[in-house]
């Protein structure tokens, strides 16, 4: 299994319009990540999923869960972006920790970005994607790991302290600023080439 | 300068509803492209240009072309299939191979693929992104090599056979068949990589 966890800052927990997902606090720049995570030309990864907490207005946090192997339906970014939307309007009265299923691989719930990697953390390793960690190309993964992206505002400090004492190793993939979407697609291409020699 | 260049077989060539890429001749996958051949977290590629071809209906072929240096007021996918929009109503009456500026660095033209491999061939090292190629981790790159991909409907075998006589040279960078997007975002941090060490 090949897990990605995404921390988006200020994407909408409140219903948005669906054509204009930048102004939903960049949902567009989300759903470039779950496309990244799940899609390649003509299939699904049916051995990744990916799990966005968003975090902006009105009614954080809500992490919102794609699971490829059971995933039905979703063709493009828009598809992703219109399930969001009905998971954000479907789950607006779930109490702390409660989750809810919305579609086939689809899953949302009331949980917060610490909440979330501290229950990961019990059984995956943590792998927290960072322009000052170990080159990826020289790192050993394991089979468990979980990748963990901030998004373009970066992750505030108080997380990289609970991601330090979660065990988090700092990996690097690049010596520039890349977007999380391109980082996903740089660590499945690293895995792939690790699973299957060229 | 890193250039791409994008053969998208279906893309519409007359306006569409930009709220509908994917029945635009998937012009969403079109714009995905756009956006990891020039973009990074906060800021554009600078060094960095991408000219689709587009052959779908009504009025083919249009090739479009971005550069990462002049490029202004172009800030999400979105605003990339607006500028594309507009750059195929107004370049509606071109005649063959002429170009027509639509915005700073957003110019489009009555251009085919094979005309501008063509024109690419006399100055550039053509690299073809092929399945069966050469590892691009193996593989030493020119300065001026400019990278061609298929779209997901694949190259014609006509255009092969076009880019073998131009001496294009086929790397590869996966085991597996990606969006050409993502392979962009490949090809960027392999180069990116070895411009500047990790």
């Amino acid at each position: 299994m090949k897990e990605f966890i995404l921390r988006s800052l200020k994407a909408k927990t409140s219903p948005f319009d669906i054509n204009d997902l930048k102004n939903a606090g960049r949902l567009d720049l989300v759903c470039n990540c779950i496309t990244n995570a799940l899609f390649i030309a003509g299939d699904l990864r049916r051995d990744a999923k990916i799990h966005v907490v968003l975090e902006g207005p009105n009614n954080p946090p809500k992490t919102i869960s794609f699971d490829g192997n059971k995933l039905k339906g979703i063709e493009d970014e828009k598809s992703i972006a219109i399930k969001i939307n009905e998971a954000l309007i479907k789950s607006s009265g779930l109490t702390l920790n409660e989750e809810l299923d919305i579609n086939p691989g689809i899953s949302i719930a009331k949980k917060s970005f610490e909440q979330l990697v501290k229950d990961k953390s019990k059984s995956n390793q943590l792998i927290y994607l960072h322009k000052e960690g170990k080159d990826i190309r020289k790192t050993h993964l394991e089979e468990n790991s979980i990748f963990i992206f901030g998004d373009y505002i970066g992750m505030p400090r108080k997380t990289e302290k609970l991601l330090d004492r979660l065990k988090a190793q700092r990996i690097s993939l690049s010596p520039i600023m890349l977007f999380s979407s391109q980082c996903i697609a740089i660590v499945h291409n690293e895995l792939d080439r690790r699973s299957i020699k060229l």
